[in-house]
């Protein structure tokens, strides 16, 4: 079977999308939609696709799934129009910035029997995936603490930061939806603190650049979360598990893996550059598991279920350095009707 | 000139002290007390030194220091005593588990003007004093964030446990004080977390084995400390610091630097396997330190202020656990007088 | 511009190559032949490719450029025949296993005009790409020292080992190409020894598994090889360059970077598990490489001088090894009319 | 019981050696004997030692054991005397330049039944200790090729160069040992290639500066021997070994384990500056384990024989580069009565 997509959204990250489908083998970039005539234009020649509108994706016949790459505003709506179309949706996060627009989106989902999967590409990593799986082997035992460093190499404009939500919602959300993934429970508790060190004209947009997050589990497992929006050395991105019978660490990538050593030390280049870069193979293994999904009509993992939590966490956060107290996550989201977010992985 | 010394205790650190004086050109190791005869004398004839009461060497004239490794509950009294007699003072740390009656100690060796370095021994490690000048000389510009791992290779018994006042008075204080070290600047509010997950005899004795804490400067610099009683591979400690313009961190430490290839993949072995041995270097160089100190007459680093600091901030994290918030470290030291614990380093 | 290639040999090496032109957006694969018919069918309908003869490649308008994979006693005859038909030519190493044959066969590729790249893939390499380009900036001034560790995983059939030439010729001769690549001055001078430790088969087909070599260029600058058939721990490919003002290495890869710590030590996974996952992006940028030549007619590089000179070395450390003594890499080749091989470069 | 040392020779090697002695707790240092009055003077007070002459050490009953620190011209005469005067003797390579000279000397530490080490202070790091422990453990199945990189931070003066008796028995017999040692066959030949790239001056004194080895034992075992007077980045001591079952290295050693990350990589310091700081703790143990000799009166190892093989291979390292082959070490040393030099190890 071969998925055909259409694509909306020509931006930075539609971009990244575009390549990984049409790299895969089993699927189709057939349209490309955006606001902007010409980006639509010209994504959609680099690859042989044609323009349409979404009007045009959501009638046509020869779409089997559309990847969401629009603004963060428009997600909601675009995932139920397509939902209700019957086409296959993979959307990028979040669902939307406010928790109860995301539940009343899910609801249609659900209604509708859609396939939606949200584009936490973190957990496509093949280094994030080992640690993962050398979890579940059994090889360091019982999960008791993750630790997550996640710095991006430098601060976005701060016009962008007043559109995204804030640090939390826009970037520790793929830290707060790995430390779910690799703690394999659901946190119970959030607490943070974040202070503007980078850039104060991100102060001024109301946000922060540098937080530090704990998060705690029903059952006392540990994470810690640590986000800076500007790390000189490239994009900073580990993950490390200590479990009862040992840990397992993904250490930072970098182009290439060279050393030069002189008389002023040892020196290995700096780490990519960013998420393009850097998560190039997590993208493609993130299509080719949606793919799958869509070929195989199982439930799509992330999940929907899984984009509404990590949106609550974040939300957690935010309350949590506002009132200088640990946030129950069940303060934001109510009581869960489905608790079984963790099924299926 | 050669500082002649008096040992008081003779236990698992007091071994360690009695090594590391002996093998100091400047330091003579003269006498040895301890509350069990068997192991004052042991411990004084390995080394050529006298068993003597805690009297006698209060009372020696060819004493100039001692080195206070009894137990926790006696070193303030032991503290005042020689500062007093005029000795110069070496105490392990904790001062005592009680913030008052540390305050009232250190008004005592303040009226006598007495020599008190309290034993921090990491910030004599090597490794570590080489993270604190690549700070000092601007090599990663501003400090922001510092994050340190510290985890035990094995929980002590439950026993020993209610002795030492808790993870946070027992394990933590080094990390607490380590925290500031590297942050250049006082810790403005704590928040932590713990729970018991190595050994439920710790949770019987009222004690927790797994603790993550948050730390905040009034400027926004964020410190982050991850604690374990049980890391199988060994004595876990790294440190790491995130600034303007860069990041230095200290690689864990292991007896041996080979490496193994095998079909199952490249192994390195464990860690140290405790203090003793992980510390070896910074036990020398804290001795030396402090001989420095009582040779020039000048202030000791880390002082008394620095020991009243961190078992107040150790107050202020399970204070934080108990209540879910963050907590502010003036709750439990009310106003200090002296500001400039900084000052001279 | 897009190329359009026909593949000559549809075995393990051109499978690799299809998949890169496949991938390349300059690049079309128009046709496949190969003796079996049925494995021309499968690679080419795996890629949408027609299966044609070597007559029908030779012959077509629609064809650019020619990848030759198929067994190494016909490529110089298959070099000969896309020359005179105007193909550009890329060509597996080695062009033949007879220097004498090489040099009448890059006569004929002169004559013609013909563009002809050898496949010393490893050059190519983003990591090695970056030791030369650190060489080049002069980081670690003249060089002097080249060392390669070159170990394949496990030992080819002993009946691939008589058809291969032997693992000077097979095996070593990439390690040799790399050798001259770094020092960026010709080899003068080359000592071997080698024994069969991994497999006595191989011995018994009159080769070697084990081997070590030594090479001297006229100014003294030094290279060593060091070449087994079997690395338990995977596909060990390493280079290292010592110069007057510091080294550079590239380090070994592996398909993920984890490392998991237990009670017996900190494991990271072994080495990819051969070339055609090591070398992955090799090939792709070889591919790349060899297109822009075409578009651009400018030289190819490797050349068939490189391919000349590395079957050279390769016979020269035979004779080292059978002769107990160093040899003169001319004592090969004879006084070679352009000595400007490391122009273009 | 305590082993009382005369020490003979004050200069850079003699103060490493009374740094040793006078930190092991089973040693004392009774006696320094030096041409320079005033360095043996010196050496002596700091030690609070005495100022003898090599007579008086001789005849003194108060000496059990020498360590002979003095020019290698001398070794071999006062290996005899102390051999006659029934001191054990540890002496600094090599025993002399000559092996005829060395075969000599040893017949009469024969005669006299006198306990003779030799100063490879190499075998007794604790680094590469442990990889002949994981060699002897079976951890890579059986030995096949050993790897050696060995460079000096820093070419010496062009005069020492003379006395030393050139790079192969100055400097490579350090590896030429470790190669035996590691390899646990005896080395059947030796081929070479040398150069000077480094200092224009050794050149002049008649050496090189710049050398590569290949080793060959009777059975094919490989070693190689990489070899030059001047690293920029420290003190370069690597060892590596590959087995039939998998490898193992032992990396360079630096001073402290930090790494500074910044806009322009990750840079750890530079490697050690030389051998004093590099092997401090190689020679603890060195004379550890003497002194445990003279107290089991068991036989030394390094013994006298493994310091005229290391001699002889030497030689025949630099026989190798004037005649253009490899060279049988038999050559140099004629038939060996005693072939057992592996045993006891």
């Amino acid at each position: 079977m071969i998925v055909r997509f259409g694509l909306l959204g020509a931006g930075r990250i539609g971009k990244v999308h575009a390549k990984a489908v049409t790299a895969n083998p089993k699927a189709r970039l057939v349209a490309v939609a955006d606001a902007m005539p010409q980006a639509a234009a010209d994504l959609a020649g680099q690859y042989g696709a044609e323009v349409r509108t979404i009007e045009a994706i959501e009638a046509a016949a020869d779409i089997d799934a559309v990847i969401i790459c629009t603004p963060t505003d428009t997600h909601a709506d675009l995932i139920e129009r397509f939902a209700r179309a019957g086409k296959a949706i993979f959307c990028e996060k979040p669902i939307d910035l406010d928790v109860e627009r995301v539940k009343a989106c899910l609801k249609v989902v659900d209604a509708e029997g859609a396939t939606l999967m949200v584009g936490f590409n973190r957990r496509f990593d093949p280094h994030f995936q080992a640690v993962k799986a050398a979890i579940a082997e059994g090889q360091i035992g019982a999960v008791e603490m993750v630790t997550i460093v996640s710095r991006d190499p430098g601060a976005p404009p701060a016009d962008y930061v007043k559109r995204s939500g804030g640090i939390f919602r826009d970037m520790t959300i793929h830290d707060l939806d790995m430390a779910r993934f690799l703690l394999g429970e659901e946190i119970d508790t959030v607490s943070a603190q974040a202070s503007v060190l980078v850039d104060k004209a991100i102060g001024a947009a109301g946000d922060y650049d540098s937080a530090s997050l704990m998060l705690f589990t029903a059952s006392g497992k540990h994470a810690t979360i640590s986000n800076s929006r500007r790390a000189t050395y490239g994009y900073d991105q580990r993950i490390e598990v200590h479990g009862s019978r040992g840990a397992v660490a993904a250490e930072n990538q970098r182009p290439v893996s060279i050393e030069i050593a002189s008389a002023s030390g040892y020196t290995r280049p700096p780490l990519h550059d960013f998420f393009m870069t850097r998560y190039t193979e997590a993208y493609a293994r993130e299509i080719s598991a949606f793919i799958d999904c869509v070929e195989s009509k199982s439930p799509a993992s992330p999940s929907g279920a899984d984009g509404l939590i990590a949106v609550a966490l974040a939300d957690a956060a935010l309350k949590s350095v506002e009132e200088g107290r640990a946030v129950k996550v069940s303060e934001i989201t109510g009581p869960l009707a489905d608790k079984s977010v963790f099924q299926g992985r």
